[in-house]
């Protein structure tokens, strides 16, 4: 079983009396009388990250990840607590230091405080993060309209690509795998969006799972489905040099996760606001689909117009 | 190096701008402004519960210890969040099931509401439970004055001979056995006194990792010492029976931890008020000792009046 599927099937009895918890439903909790709102996420070494070689690598990402599921609604991280699970092989005092200086780097980035955690001794690395922001509002899940135009922001597929380079399942010259590795451990935050958002946005989420998957979430409890456009899919000019150089297929790459990109839909007369909000920010906002009724099937058209089966949904952690 | 330790020297550096924090020195964050108490613990099988034969018994042993830190500093716990790492042998649905029911009663006991949290596949079990409360105020570490009596709610010690039982290293008949494994999944926690601590507490902490070791966190950063008398500690009358049937001494019980009693310290005159409170309440609140200065070293006082040398002073999760 899958874990947004355990949840669901047992949990989601035990939150039905409380209102703030959108009955587990969303990736972030959200009580509004207190305006707060709370992301736990768990990450498992090999599972979320391939080694601990580099930990002040593993610890961006991880940080970035959590606080990524509060971005993408709207609300600024402001708190997070680290729960570690290592022994001293994980935890010496030189992965600690780099640790540490990791820490303080994010912090800077994002404007987020350390405020406790626990530490504990187990030969399975493994770390829960906590994030806490404040607001009064947030975007939500399940609430696309029907004809709300898809963005995504950033570039799709560069994570992906990393990771395969760090799997070895991918060879290409030093600069450009340096390239990849660094999004797949650094994923761009759409930060400076975070607020914006309230300014277009029906619906969002981060893309951690895949892009299929995560718009599938997006979208799950709605009589609604989607088209979506592989030529309109955003990708950097490093991954389009590699998809040509090794023949390989541009479908293969977005819809693998670990992008941390922002999903959201928005009504199509909000396409001038959101194209003068990406400029004003510098951030790359790309019109990817659109949300459309049931009565047609979910459709993934290629660059060449035809359809796309929709079999490789994204991943669920078990690559 | 053990867990605090771990986090006091590396990570409260990235905590010291953030006022709110406690610099990580307490167990819990306290944002005043924000009304917001919040305490994230990890636990680990093999160390923090020594296996997962009785899940039902498992998670109420963790949803307590974890709300146990917001009920000690005077505040209600209403919201927690459940990150779990297992497998399906540990996943099982008649597993989630006991999980489920045992998760509603705690709910209906506290008062508490599941929020959120994750599920990852690890072949290591694992629980990390945040916490949630709102206060304008909490009984703060660090904060015990001169002359101050020295005050733990409830029995202490029974959970650590129900750790004994479960493990087989201690035999006694099957109710007595049965009390002891209780008292060790289902700690009693002084939860109506909440509130009321506020009334007389200078300074509390719950007893988790043992009497000794809590009461020297307790007073971690003052110039101050301690004074404990064995004969007023107070054990229940099946630990005085089976410490009497097995020639057991009562010190080897008593400052074990996993008590998840209130350790709590109060002004001499604010006697008469702990004693009303607790008749009111029912709860059993005894003096077992007096906050000194550091002219006098800590001593420990058996029931004969002799000091006992203070080696042992709790455990550190790796029984």
């Amino acid at each position: 079983m899958h874990e947004f599927q355990i949840i669901k099937k047992y949990f989601s009895k035990l939150s039905k009396n409380n209102k703030s918890s959108l009955n587990l439903n969303d990736d972030v909790f959200f009580d509004k009388s207190k305006r707060l709102v709370v992301s736990v996420d768990t990450y498992v070494l090999g599972i979320h990250f391939i080694d601990f070689k580099n930990p002040e690598l593993v610890i961006k990402k991880i940080v970035r990840s959590s606080i990524s599921d509060l971005i993408c609604k709207g609300v600024e991280p402001k708190y997070y607590f680290i729960s570690g699970s290592g022994n001293n092989q994980y935890f010496s005092k030189s992965k600690l230091d780099k640790i540490t200086k990791s820490l303080k780097e994010e912090q800077k980035k994002y404007g987020i405080f350390l405020c406790g955690g626990d530490t504990v001794l187990s030969n399975k690395l493994s770390f829960t993060i906590t994030s806490i922001g404040f607001s009064k509002k947030i975007i939500f899940r399940n609430n696309a309209r029907l004809g709300d135009d898809i963005y995504v922001t950033g570039n799709l597929g560069d994570s992906y690509a990393g990771l395969k380079i760090l799997q070895k399942k991918i060879h290409t010259h030093k600069k450009l795998e340096n390239y990849f590795k660094i999004k797949y451990y650094q994923p761009d935050l759409s930060f400076r969006l975070t607020k914006k958002l309230f300014n277009f946005a029906n619906s969002s989420i981060d893309i951690s799972d895949g892009l299929i998957t995560d718009l599938e979430k997006l979208i799950n409890k709605q009589k609604l489905s989607y088209l979506l456009n592989l030529k309109d899919i955003p990708i950097s000019k490093n991954l389009k040099k590699l998809l040509l150089s090794k023949k390989l297929n541009k479908i293969d790459f977005v819809s693998k996760g670990d992008d941390y990109q922002i999903l959201f839909t928005a009504n199509t007369f909000k396409h001038r606001i959101i194209d003068k909000t990406a400029k004003s920010l510098g951030i790359k906002i790309s019109k990817i689909g659109k949300i459309c009724s049931t009565i047609e099937k979910s459709q993934f058209i290629d660059e060449k117009g035809k359809k796309i089966a929709i079999k490789d949904k994204g991943y669920y952690h078990n690559f």
